[in-house]
Formats: C-alpha cells, structure tokens, sequence
C-alpha cells in the first residue's frame, strides 16, 4: 500500500468489485443507458409515500441486489459506506437500516461514489473486512426539494441546469481470495463469489480537496465542480506518474455539457488534453436532443448507476483497460447559500482496471 | 489487524492520539469543564456574521491548534475526517477548505466524532497516511435553525430535551514512529512530535448499526440513541471478550440524563451493570442545577471537546488505563421527522488506551 504524493495511494493486492447494481427512475429508463440498468421503476415513487421513502428504496434494493449477485448474504459484509444528498442523509439512514451491517455514514455530495468506493478499497486492502458495500443514491424530486424548488412550483430551469438522476447504485468490494471470508461470518455458508474472478479492480485512489472558485450560482453545478475535477485528474497524473494516454477513460461524475468544457480548458492550461479520453456520466445517462435535460445527468446516483451499468462491464471484458472514476460533488446547501457563500466542489478519483 | 466478531476491529499497532484540541462557546466555558478547554469564546459568534460560519471558525480553529500542539503544519496531514450535523455538512465544508486538505466528509449526526476517529484510526494503522486529522463540531444556535426552531422563536424547551454544545474538536491520529513522515511531505521539515510518546493510543473500534426503536420525539434525543449505544457497547464486549471491569469508564457522547438511565437498563437486561463505570459527555459539560441545560449537552462537539479536554489527560497520565469512547447519534431530519419518521441512532466505540 504505497502512499503516492500528497493525495493518493496505490494498493499492493488491488480489491475487486465483486458485484455491483443499478436501479433508476422512468426518465432514466427511458434514456440511452435504459436497457443497460438492471432495474427501471414503474414510476418514480418505487411504491412508497413520500420521495425521501422512494429514495431510501433505491438504496436498499440496490444494496440487495449487489449482494446478490456476488451470492453474498447481508451476514457477509463487514461494513457499509454509504451516503446521499439529502439533509443528514436521510435516504441512507432509513434505506440501510434494516440489513443492520455496521455503517459509516458519508457526505461528499455528488461525490460520494467515489468517495465510498476509496474508502471500501482501502478497508478491504488492509483487511479489515473481506467483503464491504458502497451506496448511493439520489433523486430528482427529493434533491428539488431539498436544493431548489419543489416540484409543484414548476419553476424555470436555466440551460446551465443538470437533472438530478433518480437512481440508486451498489458495489461490493472484496478481496480475491477464494472461499468463505474468514471472520465473523455466522449467517452465511461458503461465501461463491468471493473466488470468481470479477475483472474489476480498483487498483489505487486520489482523493480530493474542497476547492472553490467563487462561483455563486446554484443552477450552474458544472461550473461549480469542474475545478474539483480538474484539481484531483491533475494530482492523480502527477501522484502515479501518469497521463492521459495512461486511461483509455477519465470519467467524470456529473459535470455534464457545461463543465465538461471547464474541465478540458482548465487542464489543458496545465498542459494535459483529456479530449479523447474524457467521458461524463451525466452527460451520457440523457439523450441530450430527445429528453432534453439542460446539461445533464447530475445527483450522487448519476455516477453510481452509469458506473455500474455502463462502464464496468467494459472493465471486466476488457475493452477498458484502465479508467480514471471521479465523481464530482457541489458542495451545496441552500443555508450556506442563501447566506451568500460560494458552491464550493469536491471530486474523489477511483483507478479501476480490469484484471 | 485482527478483525474481530462481526464489528469490531483490534488493531496490531495501536495508532496514537498525537495532539487534540477543544474550542467552545461562553456557556460551555461558564460549565465544570471551561477552565480545561483550550479556547473558550469570548461570544457565541467567533467573529463571523452567520453562525454557520461561526461554527466552521471551531473546526477551522480546532484543527489548526491541534496540529501546533503536535509540532505538525498542514503539510503534514495526509487527510481529515470530518463532519458536522447541518444539511450538507456545511459547517465542515467551509471549516476545512482553507487547509486544502484531501478531505473525507462524514455524516454520523453526533456519533461523527467516534466516525471519525474510527476511520482515522483504520487509516493509520493501514500505513495509508502517518498523520490525519478527525475533525467535528457544533453549535447550538446552528442546530437549532437547523432541527428545531430559530433562537427568535424562543420556543419552550420539554425537560427530556439537551442542550446542542457549541464546541469544535480536532485530534491529530499518528504513528509512533520517530522522526519525519516517510511520503509526500514536501512542505514540511522532520516533524517533532511523531517520535514523541502521546501516552493515548486506539487500540481497536467497535462499528455501530442503526437502531431503530421507534422513537417519534424529535426533543427526546437520549431515547433515541440509547438503543444504539447499548448496542454497540454489548458488541464491543462480545467481540473483545470484555465487560464493564475491562474499562476504567465507558464514556457515551450526549445521551444525558434520560439516555443514561435507558442505556444501564437495556444492558442489564442483556447481563452487563455499567453503572460504576458509565460517564455522559452531555453530563459532565454542564452544571445540571447552575446551568439548567434540562437533560445534558448533545451535539458532535460535546463528545469531541469533553473527550479533548477532560478525558484524554487522564489517559494520558494513566490515571485511566482503558476507556471506551461511544459517540452517540441521532439520525434525526426535519425532513424526515416532518413526514411522521421515527428517530433511528447510530453509535460509534473507540478503544482508547494509555500507552
């Protein structure tokens, strides 16, 4: 476990992502990635009464069915991280509380995929646990609620807008080693997963610093983010010694059209061109024309989901050799806000690789 | 790093507690503990215009003298935990940006000093980072904007309910190792306080669960986690082959008064009498008949700024061989609370040892 730089490391035995899982809303089902998710909602409200419930549903079904697809049992996994937008993390809070697995709770805004899939690495790496879970989740109308308006409002919504995702997304992060996990694990039997060869590994982790550039506009998140981004993709080159020819994708969180473009000039005044290799998982959850989001795909769950559905298995079979995840995060509350703060960003990066 | 039962960990080399520090506002400062707190506030306000801000000034003003007492700058410092109880964390996020420090932001309501401490602890046992920082806080003019109603209100206060600790507290979590830190340390000279011998160690954590036991009064706080607590403190006497006479105390965050009396309860019923060995954090901050605070002091800074000031010197001097630190929080929203919620709790131990 090699300390690299100031901000990253890179792990002696890689953990794998054993599994991971996605369920999103109706627009997202209907957008370019609709067949690839694993599960669509009939509508949005997943059965539940109220969005924060529906929310706390995305959460818990994508937890199971992550951990059912690496043939794990809840008695299985060491620990959660596991965190979302809404205030105290509500969604979190009440979506996990039933599997009653040991929890930290995390808040990096929409950059908390990244942000519990750098923790999961680095508690698995150093044996702490053999099998741990990262959730997240988010919602386009309990994140309207909570940020903006309410839906009833029917407010405007400027171009420079994205569209929080209503998607929940999991990933079970373990060590290769085959058989059951070694300790503690009086609810399950052999654990089958745990020798598969996944194809997945996160292979080191950058992670990121709050940084600010003023901006003052809660309808422009690109914006706000792309600093952050641009900030952790320059310290992660540096720490490994690396460039962009070294990732065949650098994939940020939700900067979506906006901040992509920030992104891209601000790296390039540090003398890296992302061009070809940068993708953007807002921007790639919505047809931009068809569905007609603004700028995007944004929301803790936009990573997630997009991760899990749509690049990872282009990790595992191998068309992506390495990638750089770096989910991105707009530090954003609407006291801070209104009090006339800045919307500072944070963006955590995930070096996965197929082995 | 021997992971034991299914939520604890007892780690091979016990990281140190290299250096804490404790600021807190007038009333605290007026309590039994406010001539051992390292600053005390002259107003409530700190020199800012927002009490937002003013709570960023303890965790900015707390990490920053935690790390001169260590002899460490902000070079030093592989990554903070942190986190604070407003929506969207933003008491950290504005705290912290300033040491431009990669930064994991945690959400524990006020277990989130245990959290941090927990995953300090787990990082520098890893070999991931020589030092890092937990930093959390508190405020209770913040709070109660944020959870129950703004100060103007003046709104009358049940018995059962605590008083929100306005307090940030930081800890400096290192290696014992002498001599200068061995990676990406290019701001800084040899660091002094590294080789020095702290005389408190974390010896292993104990992970809480959340704990719902159906609790709907949003100013019965103690209730509320009680559960959790309980729960966290019978695992960790299970996983270590442990009971109460293992530990000179057992030190839970802000379950004051009424939470007390529940916790030594539900573990009676479970086989184990804490009662001699049981220390509140909400109990000792303030004088119950000068101060009137009803049922104790609650809040991540409580537990952060009474475990600074008051416990670790005895630890330090070995007045107190072994204590367990049990954060106590409350996962309670406005949100969720206002949509007819319950109040789960979380708790989050730390084996705190002199050594």
């Amino acid at each position: 476990m090699a300390q690299l730089g100031t901000q990253s490391i890179q792990f002696e035995e890689a953990p794998y992502i054993l599994s991971s899982a996605s369920i999103v809303g109706t627009k997202e089902g209907e957008g370019p990635l609709g067949k690839k998710f694993d599960v669509v909602g009939k509508d949005d409200q997943f059965g539940e009464q109220t969005w924060e419930e529906a929310e706390s549903t995305l959460q818990k079904e994508a937890a199971t069915l992550a951990m059912g697809k690496a043939g794990l049992v809840k008695g299985d996994i060491r620990y959660i991280f596991g965190g979302d937008l809404l205030g105290q993390s509500i969604a979190t809070t009440f979506g996990l509380m039933e599997l009653n697995i040991p929890l930290f709770g995390l808040y990096g805004a929409c950059s908390t995929a990244g942000e519990s899939l750098s923790l999961a690495a680095m508690t698995v790496a150093a044996g702490y646990g053999d099998q741990v879970l990262a959730v997240t989740s988010s919602h386009f109308a309990s994140a309207e609620k909570q940020f903006r308006f309410p839906l009833e409002y029917a407010n405007q919504r400027p171009l420079s807008a994205c569209w929080t995702v209503t998607g929940g997304g999991a990933f079970v992060v373990g060590h290769k080693r085959p058989g059951a996990s070694e300790a503690g694990n009086k609810d399950s039997e052999a654990c089958p997963a745990a020798g598969k060869k996944s194809g997945a590994r996160i292979t080191g982790i950058t992670t990121g610093r709050v940084m600010d550039y003023g901006v003052k506009d809660s309808m422009n998140m690109g914006a706000a983010m792309a600093p952050a981004a641009c900030d952790t993709i320059y310290r992660n080159f540096l720490d490994f010694g690396r460039g962009p020819q070294d990732y065949d994708k650098i994939v940020t969180g939700d900067l979506g059209y906006v901040g992509q473009e920030i992104l891209i000039k601000l790296l390039k005044e540090k003398g890296f061109d992302i061009t070809s290799e940068h993708m953007d998982c807002g921007i790639e959850i919505y047809d931009r024309q068809a569905q007609d989001t603004h700028a995007g795909g944004s929301g803790c769950g936009c990573s997630a989901v997009t991760l899990s559905a749509h690049i990872l298995p282009q990790v595992e079979k191998g068309a992506y050799r390495r990638i750089l995840f770096v989910p991105t995060g707009a530090l954003l509350s609407t006291v801070s806000f209104n009090e006339g703060q800045t919307v500072p960003g944070i963006a955590h990066g995930v070096v996965i690789e197929h082995g």
